[in-house]
């Protein structure tokens, strides 16, 4: 099945039997204090810089998310929307959980852009997906609804279910929701990593559409993260997992490595450019 | 399925739902011309210090291969399985395919060691089977025949079942028989990984035998070869090896967090423990 995204320019497959597609998620203030007072400043400079690196890392496609306490996001996304597609020629990420803030940005964001997210809350659903379906959007599903992230597989996936269902009762076609199955961190939870494994499992199986990985929480607070993460996207690609939200700078080595392993890199081709771009000291 | 080996003093149990067991892969002078010297030269301390350091890197098992070219090999396997098995606890596997230095290796061996390899072929099942029996050892088996290590994992799969019914019918039980599903470098074979990685499901699904996986071939002549043999291993854990023969020293931290991600280590303690005995600079 295939998610297909697209910017002004350029065209991209998010391909459940096909290489896996990297969505740059530098551009999220979230514990990043610098990117959060350039947004406060207006510095676009600053996020212009983050953009240009994700994509020069691998990056298919760019997260844009603009949560700072104290703004308006429904002013500030559009705002960053425009200027990151004036940039970059890869598709758009929304990301925000406001819908006022994913209508402005949907307004001006070109091509087909993805949307991150809705949910299987209620208030998600009927706020988020009319939004999506009017802009001809695609849509990041996530695992969740208004009792929380189940600990349990079968019933992350009735949640993935459940959004498949309502999406279509709208006119949304299941090529164009992504899900993700949500992964908490592996040192509060020990079997958060295998819950969100198994889900995927699940989920490619039953429903047989791409899904979406975000990769850092998993390691947070533990030793030597990047070796954990690097396991992670592995692992969960070997389970069906086709897209992740990741920081290509540090991450897109290995994903290129799984895909040539999967075979999915005719002859390394994208592996080994990759390696000459930008060589190990 | 549990596979059982022991040393003079301790037992390791090879678990299709474990932990990864590591089988330090370091005595082996294929390629390296400093060990083969010091296997010429009877220089022994060379040897035990590559055993060391497989083991305090985190080995449950240690492989030892002494084929150096001129040398008799059924008269140097014992002498240095008895110098390793005084040096180290950990049990151990008696890599080679001539049946007289197995003969002789597994006499002096402690406890219940593993023997790596039989294949498909003719001669190597008459030869190898029996010995293993008499002994009471477990064995490796390489899903490779007569014909060579075909490309279609449903002929590895074939494969590995005449293996282990050839070794159920003289009394070798199918958790003593570990699969090792081969694999050819991607660099000349792009389909290299994917063929090995679809061989593991069938036969674990198949057969539900132990599979072991020696991962540094896959790597072979392409750049950043650790980024390579770190995503294999995770991609065939996830696809259900559960053994790997290995430089423990470089790779037990990508294992280590891969059993911590897939729920098989408690807390994380293995992972943790192990990031504090190695930490990254």
């Amino acid at each position: 099945m295939q998610t297909i995204l697209k910017s002004a320019t350029a065209e991209v497959r998010i391909d459940t039997d096909g290489p896996v597609i990297m969505i740059g998620e530098k551009i999220n203030p979230t514990g990043r204090k610098k990117l959060a007072q350039a947004l406060k400043d207006r510095d676009f400079d600053y996020v212009r810089k983050l953009a240009l690196q994700q994509v020069e890392a691998g990056a298919h496609v760019l997260d844009i998310n603009v949560g700072v306490p104290g703004m308006d996001e429904a002013i500030l996304l559009p705002e960053v929307v425009k200027l990151v597609a004036s940039h970059v020629e890869v598709p758009l990420c929304l990301d925000s959980g406001n819908p006022k803030a994913l209508e402005a940005g949907l307004a001006v964001a070109p091509g087909k852009p993805l949307v991150n997210s809705v949910n299987g809350e209620e208030t998600s659903l009927a706020a988020v997906l009319p939004i999506v379906k009017d802009r001809g959007a695609a849509v990041v599903g996530l695992t969740m609804d208004d009792n929380g992230i189940p600990n349990d597989p079968e019933k992350r996936l009735a949640i993935a279910g459940k959004i498949l269902e309502r999406a279509a009762k709208i006119g949304i076609p299941p090529e164009d929701v992504v899900i993700d199955t949500l992964v908490l961190t592996v040192g509060a939870d020990q079997n958060a990593g295998a819950v969100t494994l198994k889900t995927i499992e699940l989920v490619r199986r039953e429903f047989g559409v791409n899904i979406n990985l975000g990769a850092s929480n998993v390691s947070f607070g533990l030793p030597d993260r990047h070796t954990i993460n690097q396991a992670f996207l592995a692992l969960a690609f070997a389970k069906g997992a086709s897209c992740v939200i990741t920081d290509a700078v540090k991450l897109a080595g290995t994903i290129l490595a799984c895909d040539m392993l999967l075979a999915r890199d005719p002859y390394g081709k994208r592996y080994i450019l990759h390696t000459r771009k930008h060589p190990k000291e």
